[in-house]
């Protein structure tokens, strides 16, 4: 399948102790790649000691900090997205590393998503990047009210988003963002898919395939795989996905997320690293996206993105408004318990099942959670 | 005082039409420098065609604006600081010349400030960067609460800066925040300073002399200088901002705002660029700060940051709940008008009073206010 490098064990060093790390480390172990996941203080760490991985806690992710972990790992990269771009530039600059690169990790920012996916002529919502009431309210008079308000940086799991109905409730969201945010109108959306893509160093890209997935309350909910949606559309999202991995340049997997009105797909937005709506690809995929981050960022030829069963489904377990979630595990269902102490609306794991078709799939994903 | 070069006039680009973008305006016309203002629809542009600059509207602030400007001018510098920087850094990429460029204007996310001046051995105050209610939690205990909560991007004028008395109001703030800020104790402040720095392309750094600032609900209210504290303080503080300026890399002004604690002083936020606490050099020091921001990113020689009035003292003038504020002028007094619409909360001018002495001048100065 590939050719292992004639040295020593290859070493990837994680910034993050997420549960992204957690599943990175888990796959490193059948590739004979060891891992050291940097963990900050404060942080909940869920990756463990042990198998492919240590880890180690540090007070924070910064220029020394960096240096120093990138002159004990062959590369560094990320399980989390908002990291000090800062820190990022100035390490890159000094000679570390680092897969993504400054460059690929400032799409972390809705405003810089985007602003440099509309340059370079991909489909994107209507939006303006606004600090300016001026400019909110033309927006606002343009599209109608209600309008989705962003905040550009460090939103996730419904967090920094929220749907303002009239020019001041927008301007109190936008101050709270820290004066600036990406406007968008309410779309109607015909529904939401996620390609996940992986891109070598040398610039080859290849995707998952497109998977549906149900937001609630802005948290991605439920994915479902394959996509329910018309071939026509499904082609249309997978060439603008691989498009955006040019785009943004990234190395190792990027999710892209799109919006679907009518027959148009749009480009919601961008993930630079291992995401939730590809955890499917580890029971469901030749090669899951955490194998493939690790080969991409290692330099290794990627394996396999193809589905390898009918039909599969995943659903977030988030914590519930008191007490512990219950799961149930039965044929065709994987636990993946990310052992976090519950709080609400915290994601604690998921659950993957998969079955001969999409409906028995997530019938039977949703069941272990009652 | 120093050689221009023998070649057509030089031209600088200003993206962003703020009073920061007039000013350096003004500043560049006595220079024999051109400038080209690149302004955003949407944002109210105070910058006027004519004199030394010509003023463009775009869409936004992208990499194709970046680069088509950058072919126009002999070097892009900036009015606003919460740029793209993701945009930022794909230009200087692609050969723009920016000044500052990413690594400096990264500074702009109070995170990535704190983190890289700690990592300095620069004093800072007790800091977090947390995302998680446990870290908040555990900072909150250990410093006591009420914390200050912080937004590491885009706040300014007291926007994205907020006192927390418990942890679900901080929780609260940070989700607002986009879900990570930047935490601090509430500080027993006994003085607030700002040092204006310049830094040129060659590393060489000069700084304007310490000025005291009064801050009201956030915005800096009132500026005076030189300051009353004692020159201990004073020595301590510009031999701080000139190692802020150093370990920042920035080419331009750099503010350097410091709290001043009992006889310690700490860093507290830094800017990247021409700075309200420096407007009182216009009338106040042998070079402005906006002409010395010219000279350093055009690499020229930088003038003198001498005091050349025995005092001086700004006051913003900032819009009230209602109507638009009226200005008395007298001697002594310079009214800036930046010629926005009035609207509750907003900086809409300054006005600068030199005088024999700082009493004398902060009482003209909020005098032409009455």
């Amino acid at each position: 399948m590939f050719t292992k490098p004639s040295r020593s064990r290859a070493k990837i060093g994680i910034v993050g102790g997420g549960q992204l790390a957690q599943m990175m480390v888990d796959a490193a172990g059948p590739l004979g790649v060891d891992c050291a996941v940097l963990d900050r203080a404060g942080d909940e760490s869920v990756a463990r000691s042990g198998g492919a991985g240590s880890v180690r806690t540090v007070e924070r992710f910064d220029v020394p900090t960096l240096m120093a972990f990138a002159s004990e790992v062959d590369v560094i990269t990320f399980d989390h997205e908002p990291v000090d771009l800062g820190a990022v530039i100035e390490a890159a600059e000094r000679g570390a590393t680092l897969r993504p690169g400054p460059a690929a990790l400032a799409f972390s920012d809705k405003a810089h998503q985007r602003s440099a996916l509309a340059a370079n002529s991909l489909p994107v919502p209507p939006f303006a990047v606004a600090s300016d009431p001026d400019a909110v309210d033309l927006f606002g008079s343009e599209h109608g009210w209600p309008i989705v308000v962003k905040a550009p940086i460090g939103g996730y799991d419904g967090r920094g988003v929220t749907v303002a109905a009239d020019l001041g409730t927008a301007m109190d969201e936008l101050g709270r963002f820290g004066g600036r945010a990406v406007l968008e109108p309410l779309l109607p959306l015909r529904a939401e898919l996620s390609v996940v893509t992986v891109r070598t160093i040398d610039g080859e890209v290849v995707a998952y395939p497109p998977v549906d997935t149900r937001q609630d309350q802005g948290i991605c909910h439920e994915v479902t795989a394959p996509s329910s949606l018309p071939d026509p559309i499904l082609r249309v999202a997978a060439t603008i996905a691989e498009r955006v991995a040019e785009v943004v340049g990234s190395v190792g997997v990027l999710a892209v997320e799109l919006f679907v009105v009518g027959d148009e797909v749009f480009v919601n937005e961008v993930a630079p690293r291992p995401h939730n709506s590809g955890h499917l690809t580890i029971e469901a995929c030749a090669t899951s996206q955490f194998e493939n981050h690790l080969r991409a960022v290692l330099g290794w030829p990627l394996g396999s993105t193809s589905l390898v069963v009918p039909a599969a489904a995943m659903v977030n377990v988030v914590g519930p408004d008191s007490g512990q979630p219950t799961l149930t595990a039965g044929p065709g269902i994987t636990i993946h318990d990310y052992e976090k102490s519950p709080r609400p609306g915290r994601k604690l794991g998921h659950v993957t099942a998969v079955a001969e078709d999409v409906t028995t799939a997530i019938a039977s994903a949703r069941s272990a959670l009652r």
